[in-house]
């Protein structure tokens, strides 16, 4: 293991510090409503007790929002909040599903000064997160991510959203919570499948920014990770410290931030039309982004097996049987369409991404190297 | 007419400076998508050409979402521009449309760099702010309110949002237009209930902020301010300019900015129990607060009298038959509750706002004014 020799995060201080941050913020409005005005990042908080929880997210004003299949692992943890089951799963987040929170808020008294917690994955703390900036105009808002996906990743940054149609996140907004609390203990409980799919954005995070990331990955593997929850999180850390830094920088994605994006654009029309795990979805546009790298910034060829490795490492496709036609036309209605073309993001080398336009045809060519044969 | 005696925003020196403003914002924030720091409070332009709003809103990256009611009676005035149809009405002010709507703006080639413009009432620049915020996690948006309503209030101060089931405005943001263009014109064709409709928020005005407001009520009628549109145009800038200086102070409605739901926590419930207009429920709401001013404000008894001639004059209603505790259960699910308490707009006096708490059963006193015999 390479872990020792990276310099990481100094986890305890940096926590506490927040921590007390948080709670002296918190306390200070009492009667206020939240305003759009959150601090970016908003803080991430490691391996609260349920104690500390509870200082944060008072149950007298807090109401817990949490996917129905952490709350059957989990059914007494959240014991004297309200709780609202979320139903699991991405074909739930819709305006359905906010339409019936909301009024079950209402049910259990929810107003203006309440706080939502949104225990779960991504579609949970994207749901909960869109829910919150526009339930009465605006409520406060906490995310406890139980997924590796959500930990390193999607409950960080402030977007939230809801699918419309095979729109992904086409309704949302950028709006920070008020704190991010990670605990590993939710992990113990999590499936394979679901470890990969979150160790998918942690390769990216070491292509985009970060080789050390990428020699930690390759002298592992996913096991090793899910027995040693304690060097997870330190691999958990790094990215988040790369994410907040990003976003910190960029908030409103106006450039920087989206290099975040390095495996999404093809990644969400995969994921929508083949109703792939965010993650493999991912880890497809991530090899279709790479060959595009070879061709247009002279990315050396090499990367594309390093990364195929990784990927097969991490029990991640490499491969899929698609329709190019398809995946182009709804890709072409992606939000960071930009005319014709689409901005797309590409690798220099390992750890140094940049912003390309390119059109149709011309990422048709990346999609050729996942076609299955 | 007293108008005249009564010193009034100068109109012409200030849209034209606001005008040279937005031209230079909107020119630099070409490539950039907008964010959620748009000015307090947006600038509102008056009488601008047809000329002067293309500039401001180019027809290459505007869309215009446009009252069907307000397309059938000026159906070319946005000729050159890509135009989608709104569903008129507050039945129509749901998820439904947004989600419709969201699709139009896919199919027509929406990005993020695009301006939606809308064209109407409440209803629409309502639905078209909360879509706004919410398309592809924001784009930039510019209202032409074409009622009295909308020009005096609606449209003014960022509030937007959709109904869900019974709750209205349950789900939505308060974010800023680019700007606000009120132009007299479309005042041409309003039917008579839509004039009186917006006279209501023009009492309210009075009532709250201004009592020379009410003194130029009580010297005209509704019949002269439809024949005479420039002297409307000056009364109408004396309450926006009101609800500007307000929302400025207090855009998230923290403390000041409560005061202009005077007459509105009664009226939202009348509005959605009865289907009452809009204006009809908050002249009814606006007689209860007076009366619980009375009792709670010692407010002088003769200003009951005082609203009550006033509402005929300029055609709303005084009175309704109506279920005291249906309106009760209502109207304590309201956003502005705080506790058991509700956040209730009171007067001191004409022109002199308060903010204070009131229980269900002090709330109840109010309503058995307004209760028809």
């Amino acid at each position: 293991m390479k872990l020792a020799k990276v310099p990481i995060v100094q986890v305890c201080a940096y926590q506490i510090a927040l921590l007390q941050d948080s709670l002296q913020k918190l306390a200070g409005m009492n009667d206020q409503p939240p305003t759009y005005g959150q601090p970016v990042p908003a803080p991430c908080l490691y391996e609260l007790t349920q104690e500390e929880m509870q200082q944060l997210a008072p149950p007298e004003r807090s109401i817990v929002l949490m996917d129905e299949h952490v709350f059957q692992h989990f059914p007494t943890k959240w014991s004297g909040y309200r709780i609202l089951l979320v139903p699991p799963g991405e074909q739930n987040k819709t305006f359905c599903t906010l339409e019936l929170l909301s009024e079950q808020l209402l049910a259990l008294g929810a107003n203006r000064q309440s706080l939502l917690v949104a225990v779960g994955g991504g579609v949970v703390t994207d749901l909960v997160g869109y829910l919150a900036a526009s339930f009465m105009r605006g409520v406060a808002c906490a995310f406890v991510p139980t997924t590796v996906l959500a930990q390193v990743d999607a409950a960080l940054g402030g977007k939230n959203g809801i699918n419309v149609g095979l729109h992904k996140n086409m309704l949302g907004t950028i709006r920070q919570p008020e704190f991010i609390a990670i605990n590993r203990e939710y992990l113990a409980t999590l499936p394979d499948l679901e470890w990969a799919n979150g160790f998918a954005e942690i390769i990216k995070y070491g292509w985009i920014d970060d080789v050390a990331i990428l020699e930690i990955l390759e002298s592992s593997n996913l096991p090793y990770f899910q027995k040693n929850l304690s060097e997870f999180s330190l691999l958990s850390a790094r990215c988040t410290s790369i994410k907040n830094r990003i976003v910190a920088a960029d908030e409103f994605e106006n450039g920087e931030r989206k290099k975040l994006n390095f495996g999404h654009t093809v990644g969400h029309a995969l994921e929508t039309l083949y109703r792939l795990p965010h993650g493999h979805a991912v880890s497809l546009g991530m090899r279709a982004a790479l060959r595009l790298s070879e061709i247009h910034e002279g990315l050396d060829p090499s990367a594309d097996r390093r990364l195929a490795i990784m990927l097969q490492q991490y029990q991640l496709p490499t491969s899929l049987e698609l329709d190019e036609l398809q995946v182009l036309d709804l890709l072409m209605h992606d939000k960071k369409r930009n005319g014709t073309n689409i901005d797309f993001i590409l690798l220099e080398r390992a750890g140094k991404a940049v912003i390309r336009q390119l059109s149709r045809e011309e990422i048709r060519m990346g999609l050729s190297t996942i076609q299955a044969t």
